[in-house]
């Protein structure tokens, strides 16, 4: 049996719950998922995550007596100091759930809870490609942009848990492209999975030649799943995906840099789906801003791919579940 | 005598450094000023300093040995961890000036050193336009667009001093401005006096109709210093002014939408020339923000004028001296 404090941390997702144990010097002890199945309602909804909590405890081989605390991320939109999650458009039809009270009433632990993307940074700083810097920004690259913003260990949750939505930055005025929120101009809008499928889509149509032609012949459009197809064309030497990559990595650098311009992080991290494409394509965003920030922070800022994967939100969450215990002990 | 803390502030300009001292509770008990006279060279610079210091002290009848801090606030480019100004372009030719260390050997006393837009937010933050929220965002409007954020209590100051340069974001990439710092498609390059009188000259030029038409027959161009010109000419009626002006509003709600999506703070403050412009203005400036922003943020984020004026700046730097000083008490 462990002497250290530990701490389960749980990640919903809207296909996923994942969890695991971690202990207080950052160890992760275990790894499990159980299916959201959103769809069944929030009250199933709510018992999947106590699930993922007595699951992750097994498989690290404990008791729940021996978890200090618990932290539960999920995606918005959500009040945090509430604890609720409010109205989600990836867990429908879910409305104010109160997710922080029924955990903290089923185990009698101090629960924390976050935003997924912002416990996916705090991940990322405190045991991923983070550890040891100050202050790093994460963007999320998938169907849509997530970002986690942490400064000195403080989460930039935002006044009304509407901190880090950079993918809701606006970066374009004169032709904006439409974002999936419904904003115009948006940096998801130019620069996640879903935009570059997007952007494909339109240059296939006016007939440019590629080898992507071929795919949309099978399928019709391409979707935010063939981004990786997109990605491999470019390194076969297809123009048209070159071009889309080349124009997704300029992108991508306009969303760091404007964070470097604003939080000035030591580290931008890029994680999600679309790093797949490999260190050429984290290359091309580095050069670009090179290009596009000031010198100082141009020369300074460390460019770097996340390090754990589909991790970084529940050991981001028991991370916050220890920054909570810890708390409450300081103030005994 | 005051029984109470006392820290001086100085707020170091292109054209004059501004003093004050500020009590413990934020009663401000000076407000002086000296010219900074930058061509004189930087220890000239240095003098004045002290000199305004020590002025400042005077003008409240206290003596040096009751000032219990100093803060000095100067325009970039600087390294705020070291105390020094780097490479000012509005202080030249003054080039790596210490000024933290000399001011701390002059007096003696424990010194703050911060960037002047940092601690204008800071003053705005503790006795201004902020007192009593949590977090805000002030952008400062004139011939540039300066930023600072405070979120409860830490100044974003970034880890390479760049944080809350948020005139240089990019919020355009299709028909890019060019900013005064030489970037392109900077927020800067659209809503600071300099670029508001550019584009009315653009405008003007090619021969539209409008009341300014005779203010450049007199004067060739209009410059920043004519903005009240074409707010007042916007106020008369002038249709090409009052499009000059709400696309000015627009502009500054993209900039405060970008900062509540990523910040999220409790307020956004405009200070500077520009708001002489008014409460119809900000009213403009409120109404774009309400159709860009989220739903939450919309509805809650104070968006308002500044209330310092050009004292915020040597309160801030106040301010910022008093946080050194119950720091290192804190400390001790």
């Amino acid at each position: 049996m462990s002497e250290e404090l530990l701490f389960v941390g749980v990640d919903v997702g809207g296909q996923t719950i994942k969890a695991g144990v971690v202990t207080d010097t950052g160890r992760p002890l275990s790894s499990i998922s159980v299916p959201t199945e959103a769809w069944k309602g929030q009250e199933h909804g709510l018992g999947q995550m106590a699930k993922a909590v007595r699951e992750a405890t097994r498989a690290a081989h404990l008791q729940l007596e021996q978890i200090a605390a618990i932290g539960i991320a999920t995606p918005g939109t959500m009040d945090i100091p509430a604890g609720m999650i409010l109205d989600p458009p990836n867990l429908k039809p879910w409305r104010n759930v109160p997710v922080r009270a029924y955990i903290e009433q089923e185990f009698g632990k101090p629960t924390a809870f976050q935003n997924d993307a912002n416990a996916a940074a705090y991940g990322e700083y405190w045991l991923g490609a983070g550890q040891g810097v100050h202050s790093l920004v994460l963007f999320t690259l998938g169907t849509g942009i997530g970002c986690g913003i942490v400064v000195g260990g403080m989460i930039i949750e935002g006044e009304h848990s509407h901190g880090a939505e950079v993918g809701h930055i606006i970066i374009e005025m004169t032709q904006p492209r439409r974002c999936g929120c419904g904003g115009l101009g948006h940096l998801e809008a130019y620069a996640s999975a879903t935009a570059l499928a997007q952007r494909a889509n339109e240059a296939l149509a006016t007939g440019q030649p590629s080898s992507l032609q071929a795919r949309i012949q099978d399928k019709g459009q391409l979707t935010p799943e063939d981004a990786g197809e997109i990605f491999q064309a470019a390194s076969a030497g297809d123009a048209l995906a070159q071009r889309l990559v080349e124009e997704t990595a300029y992108y991508l650098a306009v969303g760091a840099v404007n964070m470097m311009h604003t939080i000035d992080p030591d580290m931008v991290v890029f994680g999600g789906g679309m790093t797949r494409a490999g260190p050429a394509f984290l290359e091309r965003i580095r050069h670009h801003v090179r290009q596009l920030a000031f010198p100082v922070p141009a020369q300074k800022t460390q460019i770097v791919y996340a390090k754990l994967g589909n991790d970084a939100g529940f050991i981001g969450a028991a991370g916050c579940a220890r920054m909570l215990y810890h708390k409450i002990a300081a103030s005994k």
